[in-house]
């Protein structure tokens, strides 16, 4: 079994969070592996208090460690059954950082190994303690950097950088000269660098343009499952540094996004928008190209961006829901909505003339 | 050739369907092995009468059998060609059935077989009939139930558990612990357990929250092709049974589904949502997180379902479509409609004040 | 080093664009070999001038040839610095042209090759000069035309016929019979011909209906990455020649779509619409079933097509975006909107009588 002990794991999560209020209140040697819910957690499970509504599951719970806050130890002390407590001011994050600790100490045990079914071209580069999955295709030029973890099925094309700690799942594809950097990890079916939609018009038909740049992806970057990321043009497609995509994303070419973004599912960017850091955008929404979206923007789901975005702050524009009958009616009426806006200009022209009273001024 | 007469393809119809009215108005013992529109049919195939428009097809049809209902047969009985007639209150379920029946004849004379390039975990265990394609992978502790078709390219993690009868096609991935029903079928490219999208904030940089849960579905789920269903974060994604999802859709991590619903393609539903049993939801269709729908709720295509729907009923929210330069107008009164609506109510009070008449009361 | 004189394309081209009016207004014999930015292009590389604004670019590139417009090439001839200068009407579409031709000279120098790992049935008919990666399965009854190029972990059904030239990604899904034309290029994870989503109501559940069409794909269609294109129910899913499918598309059953049309991503097509000829439709954008939509139609991203479109045009249908604070107080109003139309009706009313004013006519 895999772990360590409470302490251990305090000690750790501060290097990685220096500014988290850390306190080891009770303690034991018990070796903890993972976290586990309240109500599943056994003597090797770390645990954590989400809600104040969830206080009485502590009394009873078999784990081998709980976070929790200041104001939860306080009131509970003496009930809490766990052989060690953690008292944070962010129990959520701690959560978040232990679990990323656990991880690594689990990895470090896995004895990465190559599938001999694996195709690597003798020309890649391997990085020391490379784990590859069997059936997966390594291309000649490809560097792949220490640590990293290929899953089955993986298609790496000529040419692909990677940096260390990275991870892909089953089936990713890498096309020809991808750049991801290190701590990446990459979900199964996602596909990077398959050529940008680009076709000159002629004649009423499309004529191919070909897609010569690349992709180039920062650290600490998360890609969902079943992703389009297209390569550029002539320059490349460039995602930075924490930045996290949920799963069926379409990136198309040469958009460029910033650093600790968030977007959620289903989500499209058009070619050659250009998005700052920090944004989060909701899922189904999408990005019209060659436009700009500034840093710290919030996108609601099922919005589309039609215009560059030049301030911070949260935007909305998706159709209200109502009962079918409703919006029937609805519908009929925006669909003439200038008319009435004239209408109403008239009517109020009409009212000021037969009455002499002073104009609204709306 | 495989297949059956039309005596005992009604007799296992009624089997699967005890309350669908069947006849067998007309005989013949000819082997019967595959449905086939009116016009393409030969006499091994059967056919069914979808329209009353096609009558007069049924005089000339190859087919060596027909289903139709009991007007038609009335009204043509001497002039149809086919060597079987069957007279059913529903054909098309009939059809629907009769073509299950007609698949399983030809699954038990399949020989399933395991392609020699697939690696399969020596500790997985495979029931009886399992046929396993090239390159397939299949982890440690996988547990296959019989009769299972397993196409190439598939990636079955550790621990994995399917139900017998079920059928995945190539590419499918099954990350580790991911539990299937029996009878289900899953389309090509679909990802089963990837990382939910779950994120601490912490300063301003997303900390990793591990996805320790899993997927678990039902019996008799279909999914499309390029799915991505997520693992819970700490407990379960839920699938029911008979549920059916068309392709390219996002179910996120604990999300909930009931028995028997259909979801069109490019549907996203986000973290944690619970949705009831037999429910509807048209393509590009997006349901909010942490919410609920309730059951026999119908969604439109393109509507954002933003909160929670406890009356069962039909509901959109999609802006209407119209030639792009009324929509601009409409568009850009839309976005002044709350003033629009303010002076609407300063004109009203300008009136009743000019007039003294009695306000309306809407 | 592969590649042709700036004089040998530009005939080239000639061939392919017999309407481009192209003159080599200044000629070297350097072998060009592909094209590259301005900023970036060597010895062996042809750049274009996109935009009047790099015109003193011109002057210092390092490109081997140059592509411009009359107007560039009458202003600058005295400073630019490439050895060989093409004058073209149109400099985007040589572009074009030039680079198909510049990757066909590419092409006929690779050495296709059949990768030993690939399982080929024996009973499938491979043209000349074809290329097939690792891992790749190819079903009994295939028939692959010359030239094609197959790459690794790529599934190909039984009786599946491609034309010549095709071009397949890795991880591409061929189901059983599904038809591509010649010049077809399929990026990575796409999906052609699984199941229709197609069930009959009986007992609210849903029963399967089997879906015995296919796919057939004309010449010169490109597909990206991670795409579901479904069979037909009965009869066929039909993509014509030219059209291009940019990512996460999906294509329902029976959908026929004409020639030459664009598709931008992540937009579903239901079941059973058939549309015309040079369509391009936004991302994000749907369409329902059973519908036309006439030939030379542009439809806005986000926008779900409802009805059948019979003249062409430009058409909309999307939500405007807006700061959430005033998109939440439109939204409010929008779903009362004819409850407004009623009370300015009203109030239309009321001063008609009030005043004996002649209504208005809106």
């Amino acid at each position: 079994m895999s772990g360590l002990s409470a302490a251990l794991l305090c000690s750790k999560v501060q290097v990685l969070a220096p500014d988290l209020s850390i306190q080891l209140v009770r303690h034991d040697e018990g070796v903890i592996s993972l976290f586990a819910a309240l109500s599943d957690a056994g003597s090797s499970n770390i645990t954590f208090l989400s809600h104040p509504k969830y206080l009485n599951q502590t009394h009873h719970t078999q784990a081998g460690a709980i976070v929790l806050n200041q104001n939860a130890w306080q009131s509970e002390q003496a009930m809490i059954a766990c052989p060690s407590v953690i008292v944070c001011d962010n129990p959520y994050a701690f959560f978040a950082f232990a679990s990323q600790v656990l991880q690594q100490a689990k990895k470090f045990q896995s004895s990465a190994s190559v599938h001999p079914s694996a195709v690597i071209s003798k020309d890649a580069q391997l990085g020391k303690n490379v784990g590859i999955g069997a059936f997966t295709v390594i291309g000649a030029g490809a560097v792949i950097g220490d640590n990293c973890d290929i899953a089955s099925h993986v298609t790496i094309g000529e040419h692909v950088h990677m940096g260390s700690n990275t991870q892909l799942f089953s089936q990713v594809v890498l096309y020809d000269r991808v750049r991801l950097g290190s701590n990446n990890m990459i979900h199964a079916g996602t596909v990077i660098g398959s050529d940008g939609f680009g076709f000159a018009p002629y004649q009423k038909r499309w004529i191919k343009i070909p897609q010569t740049g690349t992709v180039v992806i920062g650290d600490d970057v998360e890609i969902g499952s079943n992703c389009s990321i297209d390569r550029g043009a002539m320059g490349d497609t460039i995602i930075g540094r924490g930045t996290k995509l949920d799963n069926l994303i379409q990136i198309a070419h040469n958009v460029h996004i910033g650093e600790d973004c968030a977007f959620a599912a289903n989500i499209a960017i058009a070619g050659s928008a250009v998005l700052g850091n920090r944004i989060q955008i909701g899922g189904n929404a999408g990005v019209l190209g060659h436009l700009s979206v500034c840093d710290d923007v919030v996108i609601s789901s099922c919005t589309l961006v039609t215009k560059t975005i030049s301030k911070s702050g949260f935007y909305s524009g998706v159709y209200p829901i109502q009962e079918n009958a409703d919006w029937e009616k609805n519908a009929v009426a925006l669909k003439r909505l200038n008319a009435l806006r004239v209408q109403v200009r008239e009517l109020e022209q009409r009212l000021s003339s037969s009455t002499n009273s002073p104009k609204t001024n709306i």
